[in-house]
């Protein structure tokens, strides 16, 4: 069935192959009178780039923005808003001698086995690429929760292979090629990272995103509950193999006395459930946290089976990231954007201005 | 907006309040055709029963279904199919001294931000009684799968706070209150979960599906993938904080040649990806495994505020479960089953006859 | 497909069969805080019921709705609103002897063809016994909707057979079994009516809802205009042929300058657009239409085919309205009212607090 | 909300506005192995053009379709198809003079309070232009229908003005710029409607839709039934105000006994149905009919008001067609081959091969 749009009242439906002539997406339901233009979608867009550092996929896409409809004279008028950015740097003949080869950890086989037919260029439909238009609507989103909540949506990487950050800070984070915030790393990342590239090899990844500034009340019960609707928008994410939730996984090994977050008149007093309860945002930090596999796309030769059931050996030999997770972080924060602004409209729609009500906890 | 639906072409729309006059739910979208009784549903009310064992909480419900549509002489008509199990043993007045205040770690204070408006009555709403009908919805899915498909879904404990299983064996699941793979352990487990209801605390825990037997080709992408609906679909379980398909966070360290299932001509040599590649199914075994928080219901006394502003403190003495993670087990299975004929039907909208193609993965 | 829930925010799913053991509905997105009482149900389902008058069918039901959730201490809570009716007075032997038969302009054959399999019991889920839960939903929009913004939802009858009414007043319309805005001709229409019981035959009917007070800004476009949404909410009333919006097919012989509604400050000079304009309300009455078929259960004797394949001759003898036109006026009135409600909600979700703006045409 | 996509399972998203630099659409749903090519879409494209002769708008639009996904070497793949037409001769000068006018009997007025913003550029978003899209989407449906079942969807003008034909033949519909089925008639159509033209007026019109070799058993009741969406699509055509299937209107005045379409071995005996039964196609042709109403972009005078609030007259000098009706033929049959395509694949995901079953009625 129809399953390229995401989101009930802030609907996103993309559209694009990886080497086709063009992606896009057209995001319905966005209120009118939101200034956007062209140049709003750079930093996000490059941020998420193939090509933007020696550490991810040498792909060098100008990934240039076209307005389409939905916007007059820089607001949004409440009609659709389709984004269009023309494929240049498709480089389809990387991917020749792979056209009939199931590719290990790819989505070859399972496309094949849906459809009975199969676009190899560069993963078609499947490939990251598409990812990039979710990074171009989550740019109107952000702004949205920025201006009319104040919401900040940021992400960063939280793990690489063994490695994890030994301090945190926001201000690192952007200052370095891998989203990671401790400065005092950054050296170490580098090395990390080109050597599993002259091994041919690839490692995985741990990226959290955390939004600031959500209102209480957000989340639909129950099931569109907020942390239901993080879950799968996150999975969604190519190669994401976990989802958590504020204390995540670390919960089955808590007992209630420390996992329940204590409620005080100045705030809670810890955030073990990332901010929301009851699939309801409480007010304190949303923070979920995502696991990306490592990539299947590596020099290091494997055993597979091509179109003519054949057994072969595969080696991919395009532009491809060591550690995909790295750019997964402005992806991250995307998906988590478009369900927070889908859920502040679900919220309207049914109570209005219902809450905050007394008491509020800070 | 309305969000007490789920799924897409099979719709469970469920109904009904912790200590209201019953619970309730419809399920849409059934082929017709498919036998159906009401003896069907006792085997998993039974397993996700409350009471069912001195374990989990000792709330005594009859659970007895009635067939209120979508059934004509023993079959499914295709017509909308309602099911309602009257609440019988609601003990409201145990929640009276709760009425006011909002426990932590529970939905209280969000569904009251939300709503402005609260039913105290043992969470109401967001009580886990609801699950219930999903267990209930999903007899008929599972009964689908295994007359159409072959599929099989089973669920199993696999962590409670630190303990782990030490060996596996499906045949030891049903035969012990835990849904613990490892009957050698089980006296064990008995032990800890006393001593944890005498020490008033709670724990977490770790459940795993598998669902044998589900045909490559399962899955809807972008934004319907089979991972992205299971993710959904388990997160919007009670204290779920967690979501792994396959290797889950494990995938974090993984190196990509070690990770990527290779595949032979036999079969693939391993299912890290826990039987989903590109959001389809590959034909092998779907594994999905949640996280569960522990309970706030706890007897050790907590910070809190209640509606009149004031700092409390609070003590919960109802009927709960030490580990609410028990239990969730056939939950987690029902939510696993409902995905799962979701996108057969999906899959069939759109593909109809087409898949499995060759060359197919045994 | 599941296919038995109505509207995007404020979402109904109905479900039963006439003959079943009861007839239920579960309404989703109600905004929290609205007073219900069963007692609210009354008036609609019994202008609706059968047996209201000699005039309309012979089955008596009691219609005693319960409510199973949602509501708490008499006001909704924003959960979802199970109510059930018990069928009480089904006589399913009634339709033994056409079990196996196809009645001409009935659902039989097509259900037939659709599912494979059949529910003869007084035509089963195609029946208008599940109407009823429509206007029962509606009661609490209808509610919504006057206390909210003012709005009130009315109907009439317009045409039966050849008769039109001779002068129009609201106040004639409750007065007469009929729902007739001509007083002075109620003893025509009975005479009218008990000629056609007498003769075995039956005859279409027309009628008219007005909504008065809806604001402008309601619909939304492209492809949940307030007229489409109407649209398919009146055609999915058994027996509807036809939908109008404001002047309807009388258009098709107007000219553009006598169909245009000319505004003033003082207010449109007409309403030939029904309230509607580019799919959006302007603020006037919103007037729809709809033509109803002359029911097939008629005495008269008619040629069709039997489950084995035989012609077979068909002579309706259950109890049946001569004109199942005449109580189709509340159940016009409920999908009208359930219609505004859900594009209110809409409207909320990506406007909030816009509109109406200056200036304002009264 | 998010309300520019239309269909459940093939769901095509529409954007664009009248004068924006492109309109397009994205098609999803679409089953793997359809032939697509660019030239498929220029016989409809063309037949809904504006400027195809003296008779419609003088807008002359290349109206080049560019499939920017979804199609690989020619055939669909099962992922979104986008298709996008630029805007070439959009004269948005022609509509300066009444940017600041709310024009009679349009969406000006109800845009502005709805979305308290406007694009006055030729209608904007609610311009007729959008309907190219459909077009262009429903020549995909046209053929899937036409190779998978043999089906043919085809219109004509049944009246217009006070005009009807006197004769009926398919093969004169598409030899006249009025898809007028009655030869003889074109004369007088001609000198009519530039009768029209002179005098600055418009007229409404009729439009009939027959879609042959619909097979049984398609229509989800009861809220997606085939008559019910239908009807919403119908109505969301601009201008559109009655939507009619099969006998429509007339049904109001006519007996049970001559309605019912009495079923014989070998057919129905008449089709007053127009091929729908309890929402389900019977297999006879399902037929529906559309009343347009007279444009309101006319050249005679009429009193309206600005955005200021000031009274105004108005006179549309834009290039507006006399009968817009005329050119809604192959709009009206793109709706109904989408409605169709939609109900094809909904109904096959809930019954699979069920049906059609013995005793099939010819």
């Amino acid at each position: 069935m129809s399953s390229n749009s995401f989101g009930k009242l802030l609907t996103v439906t993309t559209f694009g192959e990886s080497h086709g002539p063009a992606i896009g997406c057209v995001v319905d339901g966005c209120p009118p009178g939101l200034a956007i233009a062209p140049g709003d979608f750079r930093e996000d867009l490059e941020r998420r780039a193939t090509g933007r550092s020696r550490y991810t996929s040498q792909r060098r896409e100008a990934d240039e923005v076209e307005i389409l409809s939905g916007v007059y004279e820089g607001r949004t008028t409440g009609t659709p808003i389709a984004l269009v950015i023309r494929n240049t740097d498709a480089r389809s003949k990387d991917y020749n001698e792979l056209a009939d080869t199931f590719r290990p950890g790819h989505a070859d086989y399972t496309y094949w086995q849906k459809y009975g037919i199969r676009d190899p260029r560069g993963g078609g439909r499947s490939s990251a690429r598409e990812t990039t238009m979710r990074v171009a609507a989550a740019v109107i989103a952000k702004k949205w929760l920025a201006e009319r909540f104040g919401v900040r949506v940021r992400g960063h990487l939280a793990q690489i292979g063994e490695l994890v950050p030994r301090t945190f800070e926001w201000g690192a984070v952007e200052a370095n090629p891998f989203f990671w915030p401790d400065a005092a790393m950054v050296e170490e990342l580098e090395s990390y990272v080109n050597a599993l590239r002259k091994s041919g090899d690839s490692v995985g990844a741990r990226v959290t995103v955390v939004a600031d500034g959500v209102p209480p009340g957000w989340g639909e019960p129950i099931y569109g509950k907020l942390d239901g609707e993080l879950a799968s928008a996150l999975m969604s994410i190519n190669a994401v193999k976990g989802v958590e939730i504020g204390a995540g996984f670390a919960s089955v090994a808590q007992k209630g006395s420390e996992h329940r977050d204590e409620i005080t008149l100045d705030g809670f007093l810890s955030n073990h459930a990332g901010g929301i309860l009851g699939g309801i945002s409480t007010g304190q930090s949303v923070v979920a946290s995502i696991a990306l596999k490592p990539t299947s796309s590596i020099l290091i030769p494997g055993r597979s089976v091509n179109l003519a059931g054949e057994p072969v050996e595969v080696v991919t030999k395009g532009r491809h990231d060591p550690c995909v997770g790295i750019r997964a972080t402005p992806i991250a924060e995307a998906m988590v954007a478009l369900v927070l602004m889908d859920q502040a409209l679900r919220h309207r729609a049914q109570c209005g201005d219902v809450g905050p009500v007394s008491p509020r906890i800070p």
